[in-house]
């Protein structure tokens, strides 16, 4: 066998979470809430099972989601996305960012990335023959150096792939660096992958600065959203995206033949349950508390940070604990310590390690009183 | 925009599906059921949020739901196949023969395909630049001629696709078929995907010949299979496939970066489910006499007919109603007539046009009334 992905394995989420499992220990590596799905949620994608939601969904998606997901879109954003050619229901948002990338890298094609970045855009982009045009960034703040992004680009230039609120960092980009992106794009062919999963997810007042809210962005961008992330349902798999008609054109084109649909009683359900806007909005006085907790409860320990503007994760810099590769520590933390984290490196070029690891927050009190305890002890 | 699949549009589902609501026309264009999946197993998915599996599944699928597919597959076709690392439960089939193209389809390679063929084949193996070499095969028996396939192997085929029962003509592959293509592919790396999503849909005492039977197939095989047509819940986009570990490590590395794993709650509901091998032992009885009630009703009618031996789909010939291209035909059915199906030439090579039609048995028997009247009065 010639594997067309020699040096991929599995991915990290897989390897830490089955550490935590075999060694017991508490899990805050692989990005998921350990509470529930609100119970209304829940039960309404029980009635559309109940009322026969169960044959193929629109291969788009529901008429009735998209339209709602086209309104709230335009309320938060100002943008406004014709729910029939520009928004496609997906099977979680990292299918669409596989698909994304299926329809329009080719060989040859470059794509501007940043590191660390979320592990399925690389292998995605090899998979189709692009090469992978790294930006290397650094803790603590991952500020983006536009001038250097600038001299990255070139002809072959396909993509740029940008993530706001950014795991694994927790950093936003600005308005600044938005504004900044849309000058160095202007005028160009190139397509913009903004990757806004935790959208919802943003702290201390600040605002999503959504792709979506930059005209020289919008009309080239493909945005992802995930209602995973935002409904605590990460097992549903259930996204979206959004772009303009003719790129939606393609995007579909693949979609049909990848997943041709995805799950129809779940749409049903998450269509009702976006009428109240609430269920959104909430999301980040909610997270915030448990950030604030878990800092407040780990304030005297030897890690240091800077607080996550936005996802539901924060890094942690151990520098004054060990000299340890952050992949070693992490494994140790585990299995002696009995808590999980994800190794920053493992995301950056060249496994730059800047001695921080990630850890989880959307997690009970008693979850995260319990992780803060033992990291105290570290 | 430099669209990658320049020549795909619309599947002739989501057309064919469309075109019967616009008209308000029966609808036997689409592969779905028109009644309900079991009480039981929508309570079972139900219960399994409310017990709180909202959350990621583990990437290959759920262990649980894992082993019992495999004694399924030993208890059915004696092949053993081990669920730590040669099941891996996927978005609905369509998902999973997407991701086992793109782990081993590579610019260059050839594929050689039957047609009429499902149509997600052919685009899947282009966007990963390989070759599509046909076989066309003929109403109304659609046999292979082996030593046809013989002489299209070359040196750069890679993977051989069947599919039996097969979609769209409802026939089905015998023992020695299978024979003969496991004598053809000895010695060869050539991989084999052997698509068997009706597996549970075989009519007149006829057994269904799993690639798992044949040593020869079963060493290189994919076999992709459908809990949507098994269950009645096409809608709920969950599926699995099954190979020799070598294979299914590569398809997992693409698997994982794609949709990263399915739906947790429904797996969990389909490990239950499948304790009783009566849900899906009884299919082939239940389609059996929806087949040939549909049958009996239109047998005065000035259609012609060799039954299905298989799936949910059964071709009527009207070559002695009109001499009109099958995809008029069956537009005109649509508009004028209130009846909607699929013509069978959008999925041959350079439309080869047989004069067949494709109609969908699994409906209601009041349905499939209604549609025996009107195809009576054609
Ligand atoms: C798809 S598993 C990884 C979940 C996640 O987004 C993360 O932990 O970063
Ligand atoms: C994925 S939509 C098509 C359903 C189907 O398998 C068919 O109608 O052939």
């Amino acid at each position: 066998i010639n594997s067309k992905l020699p040096n991929v394995s599995t991915t990290i989420f897989t390897v830490m979470s089955q550490m935590a499992n075999s060694y017991n220990a508490i899990n805050l590596s692989q990005g998921f809430p350990n509470f529930e799905a609100h119970p209304k949620l829940i039960e309404l994608v029980s009635q559309a099972m109940q009322k026969g939601y169960n044959q193929y969904a629109p291969m788009p998606g529901l008429p009735s989601l998209r339209s709602i997901i086209a309104e709230k879109t335009s309320a938060l954003y100002g943008y406004d996305y014709h729910p029939e050619s520009e928004v496609t229901i997906t099977s979680g948002a990292t299918q669409a960012i596989f698909t994304i990338i299926s329809a329009f890298v080719a060989p040859g094609d470059e794509v501007i990335i940043f590191k660390p970045a979320y592990d399925s855009y690389e292998p995605s982009i090899e998979l189709f023959g692009g090469t992978v045009i790294p930006v290397q960034l650094s803790a603590p703040d991952f500020t983006i150096n536009w001038e250097e992004v600038a001299s990255k680009i070139t002809k072959k230039t396909k993509m740029v792939i940008i993530n706001t609120p950014h795991n694994p960092s927790g950093t936003v980009l600005s308005k600044n660096d938005m504004l900044q992106l849309e000058k160095l794009l202007k005028g160009t062919d190139i397509i913009l992958l903004s990757d806004e999963v935790y959208e919802h997810i943003i702290f201390d007042q600040q605002k999503h600065e959504s792709a979506s809210k930059y005209p020289g962005l919008a009309e080239r961008a493909f945005i992802t959203a995930s209602f995973g992330k935002t409904f605590h349902t990460t097992g549903w798999k259930m996204g979206y995206c959004l772009a303009p008609t003719v790129l939606m054109q393609e995007f579909r084109k693949v979609h049909q033949f990848n997943v041709f649909c995805s799950n129809h009683p779940i749409q049903f359900a998450l269509a009702e349950y976006l009428k109240t806007p609430e269920n959104y909005l909430s999301l980040s006085d909610f997270y915030q508390q448990k950030r604030d907790l878990f800092l407040s409860l780990i304030k005297d320990s030897r890690f240091s940070y800077t607080p996550a503007s936005g996802t539901y994760f924060q890094l942690l810099d151990y520098s004054d604990i060990t000299n340890e590769a952050d992949v070693d520590f992490a494994e140790r933390l585990t299995k002696e310590h009995g808590i999980a984290s994800i190794p920053v490196s493992v995301f950056n070029l060249d496994q730059k390690d800047d001695h921080v690891l990630r850890f989880c927050f959307a997690k009970t009190e008693d979850t995260l009183k319990r992780a803060a305890e033992i990291l105290c002890e570290v």
